[in-house]
């Protein structure tokens, strides 16, 4: 443990300084939205202590990732500036997502995380001890908004436990070679919607689509099937020109971190309509994110050996260091009205087959180009004991059985239900945690 | 025809005073992007006519759609501001994209076509007479960089001609059922990768990846099918709230306009990867699109009945008035070193089944939302005869047999392949067309 921050920490909190997971907030309804990083039950706001001088290394002096500086104005020089122009009003809005801090890259991610844990630090008076900066810097997190912490330019989702892939392909296709043969092969994966990723908290509407006929027509109305799926996400941080994919091992210099992830499913409508070409409005009506990323160094410590893969992948995904994280999940639902929330599932990352390195780097052997912000969710993450399966598709076995919640019982998703993701790893005294990741189903429209 | 420009246009140019497609541009090398009308072989810049007072019609007036007007001051009235800062230099940059402008809908985009027409018509003197406006408002289209119009939110790719999936599905899966049954009761599409949308005049790299396996491992390298694929494109206005769908019979007014589409494809690494998510990198690796949005308004004259549909589509996808246009289609090779180009293949929109505002209502009836600049693909737009399908895989069914370009043959796309679209309605007189969406393909890197 060793390294304290002078905020005060419960020991039970995800969020202590060897965490610092970075998210975008509103301090006050109407006011502009900004980075910050959670410490505690508090929210560190960086427009702040950036203005303040905290950044004050050779990377980030200077920079305007997470603030314009003052003295900076972008007309500065140009025909038809006059020097009395040159002085910016002192309200010029912060930043209001990360992905300018993303495409600086990992030696500026360093860099940013040691300038705050030192801030911080039980021993560092700078913030400490002066009580109207703390005043404006630190803001408790029960009285902020979260908010998308990125621009997400592309979201794409991958298909990499094996657990899940042979547990679907049995449930759709019979337990002879459930998985496909590419599947050993290629990390799977399918583009998904980025406008309708929202922020942990907002209400999913029940889609509304087409099911599989029974006689003659398709059927027609609210989907009846209405899952849940256990993922994580990377947040891609330079990305990589068209034409020019990214080496394996330099992968995770293109990783600023990861986020709970719920990828909302519409068996029925999916299943319908994902011949040949996948699935489109079975999940695109919405995909929910945990407000907080949370970064790989922050991580580092619970870095894990990935699953041995055989066969050996080709040597574009053979990498020298194949790492997993040991980070427990568990998913819990609250039915509307009830007092308590149960839980469905406990997972883990670390059942991954697929490396969130070897996604990225398969994305771009193409040339496809990732662009800072971009989401790449792993796919639901099952582990191989039927209390660990990811998604309600698999516990209920496409609702052959029923699930128990306590006092009643679910096949699939009820209108009010409450769907609520939490991961969290353990170190020595302290936690590196995601906090929650949750959404509440509302009726389709009539 | 009626309507004449004092700007001269011969009479098979794509660009008469009829047309007025947009655009986005750089008067020179390093100048900022800019938003702008195709007229005869000129670029009207718009930033400058807006600027100069073309746009008085009660919508447009004082909008910053296409430039910021020069008394706007974003802090005017907020704290901290001083009067001596209000004046902005008289350069801030033009409107990067066609955004703000597709955001307004339909009564602004048919008021500024009004008041571009009126400009440029023939008996109004106010630009006509102008020679130093002339000089700063008109560039000649050659001396000019095209760029991508607009910032693409998310790219999705439909089916939608008839012919091209029973082609497809007569190569892969046999004569018989050619068409998967859900494709007469669903406009199905997949979502496509938005980062790697490139305009016109583009190289296009060679994507390596994974093939099928010939005895042990999969194939990797070079892709030895790639292909082009005829497609057009629709580019959605003002979109809908997640949750919200958009009524097939007001879908129109979420279309802004169309433009071609070339969705280039690795016909190996597709066949290998799409089991069960669908295309990936098969196709994440470019697409072309034309740097000219021609508007509905403009297309109307050419507007024609879509085919008839049995089965009845269900009441969601059931238009009142089912309409395509009337755009011949056509496709040109150029092999490198050689002179000349040899048209490949020749369709028409007119043969799609499902029609755009028909893909555009599906789309959004799960409740996803979409943003101004979406880019709704139609899928490749395959005719009924051998000399109209849209894309290699079917004139060579699937490298079966050679297609001869005068001197050479091809089954797939070679390195140095230059493939130029075209698209054009005929009027009375006048042309409405595309202009060409071209890109040539690059050898992969080693
Ligand atoms: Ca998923
Ligand atoms: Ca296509
Ligand atoms: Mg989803
Ligand atoms: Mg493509
Ligand atoms: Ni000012």
């Amino acid at each position: 443990m060793g390294l304290k921050s002078f905020v005060e920490v419960h020991p039970d909190s995800h969020f202590p300084i060897q965490n610092l997971p970075y998210g975008v907030f509103r301090p006050q309804p109407g006011s502009d939205p900004r980075p910050g990083v959670a410490i505690g039950d508090y929210v560190l706001d960086l427009s702040v202590i950036s203005a303040h001088g905290t950044f004050d290394g050779p990377i980030l002096k200077g920079s305007d990732c997470f603030n314009q500086p003052l003295e900076l104005d972008v007309n500065l020089g140009k025909p038809g500036f006059r020097p009395d122009m040159h002085l910016r009003p002192l309200d010029v809005p912060p930043e209001p997502n990360l992905n300018k801090f993303l495409a600086m890259g990992r030696p500026a991610w360093k860099e940013a995380r040691a300038s705050i844990q030192n801030l911080l630090s039980s021993t560092e008076p700078k913030l400490r001890d002066n009580a109207s900066l703390r005043q404006i810097a630190l803001a408790p997190v029960g009285q902020v908004e979260m908010l998308l912490p990125i621009a997400i330019g592309d979201y794409t989702d991958f298909f990499s436990s094996m657990h899940h892939a042979k547990n679907c392909g049995t449930i759709f296709r019979g337990p002879e070679n459930p998985i496909p043969a590419n599947w050993f092969h290629i990390p799977i994966a399918y583009h998904g919607r980025a406008s309708s990723v929202v922020i942990s908290g907002t209400d999913i509407v029940r889609p509304r689509g087409q099911g599989h006929p029974h006689g003659g027509s398709p059927y027609f109305g609210p989907s009846v099937k209405l899952d849940f799926e256990l993922e994580m996400a990377a947040i891609v941080g330079p990305g990589n020109e068209l034409g020019k994919p990214i080496d394996v091992n330099k992968a995770a210099d293109h990783i600023f971190g990861l986020v709970l992830m719920n990828d909302w499913s519409a068996r029925d409508i999916q299943a319908w309509e994902y011949v040949p070409l996948g699935p489109f409005l079975g999940k695109s009506f919405g995909t929910t994110v945990s407000p907080w990323i949370v970064t790989l160094d922050a991580l580092e410590p619970f870095a894990c050996d990935a699953p041995k893969q055989d066969p050996q992948p080709l040597p574009y995904l053979a990498e020298k260091i194949s790492k997993n994280y040991d980070i427990s999940l568990e998913v819990r639902i609250k039915p509307t009205g009830e007092e308590n929330s149960h839980v469905v599932t406990k997972s883990n990352f670390k059942h991954l087959y697929w490396t969130v390195t070897q996604q990225l780097a398969h994305h771009t052997i193409n040339g496809c180009n990732l662009r800072p912000g971009d989401l790449l969710g792993t796919g639901t993450i099952s582990g191989p004991e039927p209390e660990s399966y990811g998604c309600l598709l698999e516990l209920t076995w496409n609702g052959q059985k029923q699930l128990s919640l306590g006092g009643t019982t679910r096949k699939f998703l009820e209108d009010g239900d409450e769907v609520v993701i939490t991961g969290c790893s353990k170190g020595n005294g302290y936690n590196v945690g995601f906090g929650t990741c949750s959404g509440k189903i509302l009726p389709s429209p009539i």
